[in-house]
């Protein structure tokens, strides 16, 4: 079976190769699915339990709970997958109580444990290593899609102050640092001052405390900027930072100026959505040198 | 007038000295205001605007807004303050367009300025430089009360046990790491994981995040530490690092088994109620060895 599509994938596939998405929450997988499909390579999709179904589940696909992990080898086998493609964001950790016990999962178990009272890097690694031991190849959601990941520059109308680079620094330092103990991947500084790192709570659950510390006064400056990068070696196969419009609706409200990206290490997913939204809002999108790492 | 007290002070005073304690919010600065005077060393209150007031105005006071910045010096002039203690959090940052303007504040106002955009470190020394500037000395609060300071060791019945070893560790990792970048001075491990760091929300707002994680699963593991440390080469006569009663009861809320405070530079507030509390809620404190620096 040929691709067919108007928007080839970045990825060389042999005929009877075939591509499982494992879909966590947010845009990406979609996006995935989507250019999956419309290159005539569509998916076999495994749905996180707990997470938005919207748009994964028209084709092949299966819905496994967090706590049936052990089902997962088994899963991909039964789809003949040569690849496996991890994408979006997953909310919480599985109910330890509620794992199903199986043989599969018992043999996994000792890294399992290792990877969960760890940050999301050492956990998805243990995950990437369990597929890749089974011979089935990982690879990125941007080894698929071409044209994800932000390039260097501004993308918007707006560009970013020269006033705004001291914010940029410092918002990536942070993210840098909690980056490399494998906390998060974002800051937001005001002025030159970091107000909030990313930890459990995500990006938006960040944007949506910095709306408020304003909104209480504890933030008193206007503007200010978000700035997500790659962890420091971190697995790129899995969980790059990711912006998407909504997350460009939640600097608004959070009352920022824009948002600086890693070029070349991190998503901007539908980029013209993205855009448009930023543009209308008079907010920039930009991305910037990350460290080499 | 000689001390009376049966709890001394730590400081040696002249009898013409004066101490003016700049009160912000929490329990400190009521701590410094009972102390001194049991020493018979009545202060001058200077009421941070907005902060909490209840206990704080019974002797000589007056109430300054953080937007009065520029009658600081002239208040201290009017008291004879011969010593400064800054005590207490302030929540939020002057209104810039509501700053009443004077020729003193003007004078101030390239420091200010600087130090509004950066860190809290960082706005503290400007204040700190002001006043020394004027022939006033600052001192920190711990330089005033005895055993203020938590010293090394669990002072908890409950010890923390060889597993929260790590999770301490990564802790007090994360809580370097931002307070190298002058963010914050706190963060908050789940096993080996650190899920939160302390932005401009403060302990308090940190630890209902923690909470509302947990409630909504995604924090899975049971127990974790609050770790809170002296930002490296911080302005020690101000912000040290502190946790009182309120804080044990905020980590009881938010799942966690204890907490860990760096020993000599951090402050432990109303210490036999935290103690009491803890040993209530089965917690443990301990004071551990901070870096160097």
């Amino acid at each position: 079976m040929a691709a067919t599509a108007d928007r080839p994938l970045s990825i060389d596939l042999a005929p009877t190769d075939r591509i499982a998405v494992i879909a966590g929450g947010g845009d990406l997988p979609r996006e995935l699915v989507r250019g999956l499909t419309a290159a005539g390579r569509p998916p076999f999709v495994i749905v996180v339990g707990g997470e938005d179904r919207a748009g994964l589940t028209d084709g092949d696909h299966t819905v496994l709970e967090l706590e049936e992990y052990g089902r997962l080898l088994p899963v991909l086998r039964a789809a003949r997958a040569t690849h496996v493609v991890m994408a979006g964001s997953v909310s919480r950790r599985p109910r330890l109580r509620a794992i199903r016990f199986s043989l599969g999962l018992l043999k996994l178990l000792p890294g399992i444990v290792r990877g969960l009272g760890r940050g999301d890097d050492a956990l998805l690694r243990v995950v990437v290593s369990h597929i890749e031991a089974a011979g089935i190849k990982v690879v990125g959601s941007h080894q698929i899609l071409p044209d994800i990941l932000a390039g260097p520059g501004a993308l918007t109308r707006t560009r970013p102050a020269a006033a705004h680079q001291a914010g940029i620094a410092a918002g990536l330092a942070a993210a840098r640092a909690i980056g490399a103990l494998d906390i998060g991947q974002a800051a937001v500084a005001v002025g030159r001052r970091v107000v909030a790192v990313e930890g459990v709570e995500g990006t938006a659950g960040m944007l949506a405390r910095v709306r408020d510390l304003r909104a209480s006064g504890r933030i008193s400056m206007p503007g200010g900027v978000l700035v997500k990068c790659a962890k420091p070696g971190q697995e790129l196969r899995a969980d790059l930072p990711a912006i998407g419009p909504d997350t460009v609706a939640q600097v608004h409200e959070a009352g920022l100026a824009g948002i600086a990206v890693e070029a070349g290490r991190a998503i901007v997913l539908r980029q013209a959505d993205v855009i448009a939204t930023a543009d209308r809002l008079g907010l920039f999108v930009v991305g910037i040198d990350g460290p080499a790492s």
